[in-house]
């Protein structure tokens, strides 16, 4: 059966909070810088409290990268969980109005939906503190059938493996979608994470991904080397096509024995890198969803991260169909 | 007494919601482009629904001025009702974060904090519908003497003109303002606004303004010419200080018979004008209280205006004292 979606994501529905910090202020909040911390409401509230005056927009990272594809012109599909809030609403209207099937009913009675403090320091860096609210409440009951065997690639947000009822979601969504025929992707997030889940997740990437997408600092922690080239080939020999980033030194795509070097997109000005690794992935899967090649995709992985990084937001506020068709590339 | 706040403004308390629009959209919805259109709750809600993905980010037109003022460097206070809800918070963090002084109580058991659908089209126009909720209901009870009083310059929002009670709150903040020999600003907000409420608009410069700050569109609807020239020296004949802002093509500052003709500042792009207007009366407003003259103040709220308008959001996004240091203006 053809697929109806280009890819399809499973992730965690988040509504970003975006600032100007600097890096005082990450060492007085004790907060690791780049990286992503989960913190209760008490916390996230005392930090908002601190935070300086922000701008509200839809995030989540497998959530971006969605959104990215249907910038692309390509058909998404989101699994996710908000509550009946009103970050809720603005995540659902966001995702929806950015061409993303989205339709899966809010939580009621539960935690609010949930939020990610992002200080961003004056070299772009970002740094997040996310409480997960609703996002933690999604189960495999959230994990609808007919999206999962229905997208050519199905994406799995490595933030994910923190709570035990999502990773059970998960493991259902994989399942789904390779018993349909269909390529599973998962991106590996955060250092931290695979540091909390590196067992776990190499046997999950054994057992069930073709696709990684990791960026330099989770393909080491990964495999425990300060080594990039050999993290990198490490990662390639355990998945049909590893694609790791590596900021403005571009990035690599190791698949089925050939190395691909993608260079970084050119940049005037870089404001946020929030969204940056979720839009690289939007492209390397929009690409392989419509048979490019691996250098292609990863070009557009390329240029959808340029675009991102050039302001606040993890989300792509330019058409990047028309970007890559300027750019000869579509 | 030596005034405690360079400038303290009342306005309508607004948080923005900021997405890209055709001209096609604006037709579709019959929305007059470049106005500020007041819309009910449901007809808010409906437009929502129907714009592109988004940004939120706190707004209201004079709040943003005194976000800027503050950004210069200067004292700033704010009056204005928000609802004890969201985007109150929202609104009352990024202020006070932004340094204005900031505490009215917020309005329970009543509508939601104000929002405003901002519709931006490529040419960087910005086309507004308001549902101004809980800020429809500022009173005289809202109206702090302490700070009215110890403000250099009391500014005052013409969107207040609109709702009754507003307008009271508006008369006893000027009264309080002059009674402490302090000087009362007005910015005429909209040509619609102008429009609906020219006798009381003018009958009200006449007695209680000192300095008047309006574009080109809202000048001419004041004195119902074509004329701009005429219209602006028509205006500077019946206040002390008429500022006058014509996009691109700079601003007139005349005061006391003399005309400083101010050049726009140098913008590589324009993304979203948004807060253009809002920003140019801060920096004039900030060199004011500071003693500075009329050709310098309109410099500053060039500079100002030119860097809220090469982003998404109303509110500078870069220290404004900073860049005019770099300018060699303070």
């Amino acid at each position: 059966m053809p697929a109806r979606f280009d890819v399809a994501a499973v992730g965690n529905a988040l509504v970003d909070v975006i600032a100007p910090a600097d890096d005082a202020f990450l060492a007085t909040h004790r907060i690791a810088k780049g990286a992503m911390t989960l913190v209760d409401d008490a916390s996230s509230a005392a930090l908002y409290a601190a935070m300086a005056a922000g701008v509200e927009t839809s995030g989540g990272s497998a959530a971006n990268t969605v959104a990215g594809v249907a910038s692309f012109g390509g058909q998404a599909a989101f699994l996710g969980k908000v509550a009946d809030d009103l970050l809720g609403k603005v995540f659902r209207h966001d995702i929806t109005a950015q061409g993303v099937h989205f339709d899966g009913p809010a939580l009621k009675n539960g935690p609010g939906t949930g939020r990610c403090l992002v200080n961003v320091t004056e070299d772009g860096q970002r740094t997040m503190c996310t409480c997960l609210g609703a996002a933690d409440r999604l189960t495999v009951d959230d994990i609808d059938p007919a999206v999962c065997k229905s997208a050519a690639i199905l994406y799995l947000e490595g933030y994910l493996f923190d709570p035990p009822p999502a990773r059970l979601a998960f493991a259902k969504a994989a399942q789904l979608g390779r018993d349909a025929g269909r390529k599973i992707a998962i991106t590996l997030s955060d250092a931290f994470v695979v540091e909390r889940h590196r067992a776990g997740l190499l046997a999950f990437i054994d057992s069930e991904i073709d696709i990684v997408f990791a960026n330099e600092a989770e393909v080491t922690a990964l495999f425990q080397t300060d080594d990039f080239d050999a993290a990198a080939a490490s990662l390639g020999a355990r998945t049909r096509m590893a694609c790791v980033t590596r900021g403005e030194k571009g990035s690599v795509i190791l698949s089925d024995g050939a190395v691909e070097l993608i260079p970084a997109a050119k940049v005037d000005h870089v404001v946020d890198t929030t969204g940056a690794g979720d839009q690289y992935a939007a492209g390397v899967m929009f690409g392989l969803a419509r048979g490019l090649s691996a250098a292609v995709s990863g070009r557009l992985g390329a240029l959808a991260a340029a675009e991102v990084i050039q302001h606040y937001g993890p989300r792509p506020q330019t058409s990047l169909k028309a970007l890559a068709q300027q750019g000869g590339l579509l």
